[in-house]
């Protein structure tokens, strides 16, 4: 393959629930443009992003990385769909397939955490790693798994921001998912945080002792995540992670006093080179939809190369 | 591709902690020789492997699903070892690339749990299914994670049987895991259940408390399986569920009420369907080596057909 081949130009979307980001692009380096846009009601969203990818010529492929949850499932009928969503006109709003209509390319279409995560692992803090994990911890719990380069889903994708990790001892407090009350999102997500302390994560002290509360739910969320054992690097980004110094060296630490010695392989045991904070901040969510499109074209061209 | 390319002639070896099985097969209904073999020392009993590979002829591959825990990182130098276990002579030792030799032909090679996944997804109780996961729970708790009908992993293989679940509010028993405590294997595989009671798990009544903590902390595993995204059904085999047959409704229970209606799909919610007995018995294990065996016969192939 040409240099030129292993970098189409892509033509990518980050769908988010209050923006959209349209990036022309081959790579971080290469960006030829970029259109920001509101998301209001999807039929002016849309509309407006099939305006920019009108304006734009010569990509061979799109990709779409959107907020969710999502149905990725190409056996469902609602695939390619923004399936439940409390955003107003959103809920089960086919996306895929008519942005794919419209560019009348090989798509790709996934969450925007997954996105972030494959972004990361080809051009950021895990760069040239083909297994990583991204977890986004912010106002909710996000995570996106990428094994030998690919996103890991099956039936739908991963919502392992909702795993039930073992409390603090003397830790009961009730929790702030809706859902679940003291999952893993609704012990250390933004919003979890000021139900619990009434201060929002940035404004609280680095001294506070609800954040040894959060750092320990956290560690078992990494310790989860390592035992999958996909990840040779986890990549914590999300508002409550990033710019908040202190809380890195305490989640290192409380995955590494949970693991206890058990994942006995260098990669982990060197806890500051495996969990690191994101290298490609706002961009992530655009190139990885960057990614999703070269993966589509991928395919499309392995599968019509093995069929000739 | 013709139907005997689709089912190329395999030997597949399950190298269990007591026993061996020597399988020589396209398939369940086409098993061409099978011989079973003491696990002594590695020498003597690789040798009688090599000796059985040597009788054999017109294998166009070899799959391996060991005991664990393997190194199965083909980045790794030890790739293809067994690495530590407390069986005498077996820590460190290589088993792929020793039977690769012998062999002379393309060697899969993963835990005897991942074998058995792929085992029942492609011809048992998940059959036709691409993603799936299944759970051993006996001496200890392993689990196989299956995506897109290839196993799920990276730096090393899954250990997802010592994540760490919430607790039975007021259950504070230690746990029996010398590494975790109160992990999910320290609190629902065999040696916990007779830890806990004293009473083995097969002999425990039915009507014994401890079975309804046994149930929720598998029903935390099934939990946490269920937000990876990947399985459309689970399989849950292994001495403490196999004849024991008032667990599965109790653990079906305890997932959907963990779960509480936060993954809103028809397969999860029909849990009878969804977490299901095995159906090979004792041929996953070395079927799940032909499995392993045929998919890297199927990778070389594509390899080399691609960079024709």
């Amino acid at each position: 393959m040409t240099e030129r081949q292993n970098k189409p130009l892509v033509a990518g979307v980050e769908l988010g629930g209050t923006k959209c980001i349209c990036i022309l692009a081959r790579g971080p380096d290469e960006i030829e443009d970029r259109v920001q846009l509101p998301t209001t009601r999807p039929e002016e969203t849309l509309s407006a992003i099939e305006a920019v990818l009108d304006r734009w010529s010569g990509f061979s492929a799109l990709g779409i990385a959107s907020f969710g949850p999502v149905s990725i499932d190409p056996h469902a009928g609602d695939y390619g769909h923004i399936t439940s969503t409390p955003k107003p006109g959103w809920a089960n709003q086919d996306v895929a397939a008519r942005l794919r209509r419209k560019a009348g390319v090989p798509t790709g279409f996934h969450t925007d955490v997954v996105g972030a995560a494959l972004a990361e692992a080809r051009w950021g803090a895990a760069k040239g790693l083909p297994d990583i994990a991204y977890a986004t911890v912010g106002t909710g719990i996000g995570v996106g798994l990428i094994a030998g380069g690919k996103p890991v889903d099956g039936l739908t994708h991963s919502e392992f921001g909702h795993i039930r990790p073992v409390r603090v001892a003397g830790d009961d407090w009730v929790g702030s998912c809706p859902y679940h009350g003291a999952c893993l999102e609704g012990l250390a997500a933004g919003p979890a945080i000021q139900a619990r302390t009434g201060i929002p994560g940035p404004d609280l002290p680095a001294d506070h002792p609800a954040w040894n509360l959060v750092a320990h739910a956290l560690g078992q969320l990494l310790h989860a995540l390592v035992l999958t054992g996909v990840p040779r690097r986890i990549v914590m980004g999300g508002g409550v992670m990033v710019g908040t110094d202190h809380l890195f060296p305490r989640v290192r630490a409380a995955m590494t006093k949970s693991l206890a010695g058990y994942v006995a392989l260098p990669e982990v045991a060197n806890a500051d080179t495996f969990v690191v904070p994101p290298a490609l901040g706002g961009n992530a969510g655009p190139l990885g939809a960057i990614v999703l499109g070269a993966q589509a074209l991928g395919e499309q061209l392995q599968s019509s190369f093995m069929g000739a």
